[in-house]
């Protein structure tokens, strides 16, 4: 529901892929408030009830749908998209919020040390999506937001959704929650806007390639900046982006050398070592774990050769 | 002044690059607590009356002064130096706490695109530290702490100072800060601790080269964790990290490829020309100020081939 809505897309109105000639499925003036229903990023092809060999048999043809695609009335190339996140509703299944978090093989930041698939499935209030049970660890607070939010691109024919490009999409950016202001280039005539992949909680980086993926109801008003020429996508958030993790602080991993890749790999790698030793956690669980709440940055990159990319873990969710 | 510590080593104790055939300013026990006078990273070349022109001439054969070494007696290749981060003393001049911040011609994330020395000076109440005006655009917050912090290297000879490596040296961590514990992989009999760059405040990144560079004494505890063969420094932190620049939320700028450094530099140059309409900045002042505190984030780093790196600039120092 949504009392201030001028448009409903719904969940069967999803598409795979970036195609600019595909059909609009709303055509709307500057100012709407638009309601999507979202599926998560497996097309309903894991649930509450999925295992593990439900991960290896997922059908990639399948993966990350959108809702949409919207056509701005007006929008033209070389105009910034302005998009107003309003909130985020948990489609309940008995009773319940509910997401999962995978290792796919072949996908993810190490992808060549985890070669196996995972599944992580988590439970909580959808009318309250704060935090939700990581097995007999501890818990993860959740903050939810869109994966994949964008415009087609200029360029003709159907494009995977896998990659975020300067339009958006696939942009799995944490901080597009509640209250952010996304703005993003316009490539084709009516911007042709969708959205989808909503996670109910995620680090920077989504380093095992999942986030907490999680079905949703996604509420944002779309409206025109004329000739802003963004180069690439930039938002404003309403107030701080950490605070329902940091309260305890932040156990820190580094990778120090000349490739921020290589280093982004070793601190996260270091974080997996540090938590399976203290916790007696399985490597693939802390793999999961860590995409769903840790965050990488680049603490340094101008003391060449060598950059520090640093792993940030909230202790408020095991201690 | 330390009333608890049990040596000081005096700024005179300084040295340049990191050779581990060096004695030791001083012999310690693990459990010593160490007072560190540590001159501001030009050595003294900048002062709170330095001109444009001092940048242009700075000697690069004194830059980033450590001072120390310390020998941890027992410590040994394998272990692991634990530094208890207490606090940090701005050194006044003429009753200031003072800083520099530059664009030194040759250095920084932008260099091809900044070509000209630039420097801005900062003032400050040394005995609280919490915040220092920007010209007539407003005020950044302060979080010191020590931007080199590091034990000697098993290789033999001199090493410059400027990388940063397993060891530590010069992370330019930001959040090593008062509170902080920070572990570091021992290399040689006796560990062979210096410490120095001290920085007023400094964004993740430290995209323009430099921080507030600013001369403060260090105060930390050295203890041992023996054989923990730790492959990088690892750190954690007694509680949040950016509660001091968090309050009004994030500007964030996006880069958006295959290479997370074009990544860094395109969030990074959107910024600056963000501040610069914004705000009718300079770019160079624009330059070095988000090198004080904007943050650069990994926000996606598994969506193939395309990578996210954000740029987030605390909307609190300018608005």
């Amino acid at each position: 529901m949504c009392n201030n809505c001028d448009y409903t897309i719904h969940g069967a109105q999803h598409h795979f892929g970036w195609d600019n000639s595909r059909p609009p499925a709303q055509r709307v003036e500057p100012g709407a408030t638009i309601r999507f229903e979202c599926l998560d990023s497996s097309a309903g092809q894991l649930s509450p009830r999925s295992t593990v060999g439900d991960v290896a048999a997922l059908d990639f043809g399948r993966i990350n749908p959108v809702s949409g695609p919207i056509h701005v009335e007006g929008a033209m190339p070389g105009d910034a998209l302005k998009v107003t996140i309003d909130s985020f509703h948990p489609q309940a299944q008995d009773g319940r919020g509910w997401g999962w978090t995978a290792n796919i093989p072949g996908f993810g930041l190490l992808a060549d040390q985890f070669t196996q698939p995972a599944l992580t499935l988590w439970s909580f209030d959808p009318a309250n999506p704060d935090s939700a049970l990581f097995g007999k660890w501890g818990r993860v607070p959740l903050k939810p937001f869109a994966g994949t939010i964008g415009c087609a691109m200029a360029e003709p024919g159907a494009h995977s959704i896998v990659p975020p490009r300067r339009v958006g999409g696939n942009l799995d950016i944490r901080d597009l929650a509640a209250g952010s202001v996304l703005y993003l280039p316009v490539e084709v005539e009516g911007a042709l806007f969708s959205i989808g992949d909503t996670h109910a909680a995620q680090g920077d980086g989504e380093v095992c390639g999942t986030a907490i993926e999680s079905p949703m109801d996604a509420v944002v008003k779309l409206e025109l900046v004329k000739d802003a020429n963004l180069r690439f996508p930039r938002f404003t958030t309403a107030g701080p982006v950490t605070r329902h993790l940091d309260a305890k602080g932040y156990e820190v991993t580094t990778g120090i050398g000349p490739d921020l890749m290589s280093g982004a790999r070793d601190a996260v790698a270091g974080m997996i070592d540090l938590l399976c030793a203290r916790h007696g956690m399985a490597p693939e669980d802390a793999y999961m774990l860590v995409s769903t709440c840790g965050d990488l940055r680049i603490s340094e990159i101008v003391d060449a050769p060598n950059w520090v990319v640093s792993f940030y873990f909230p202790r408020v969710v095991l201690e």
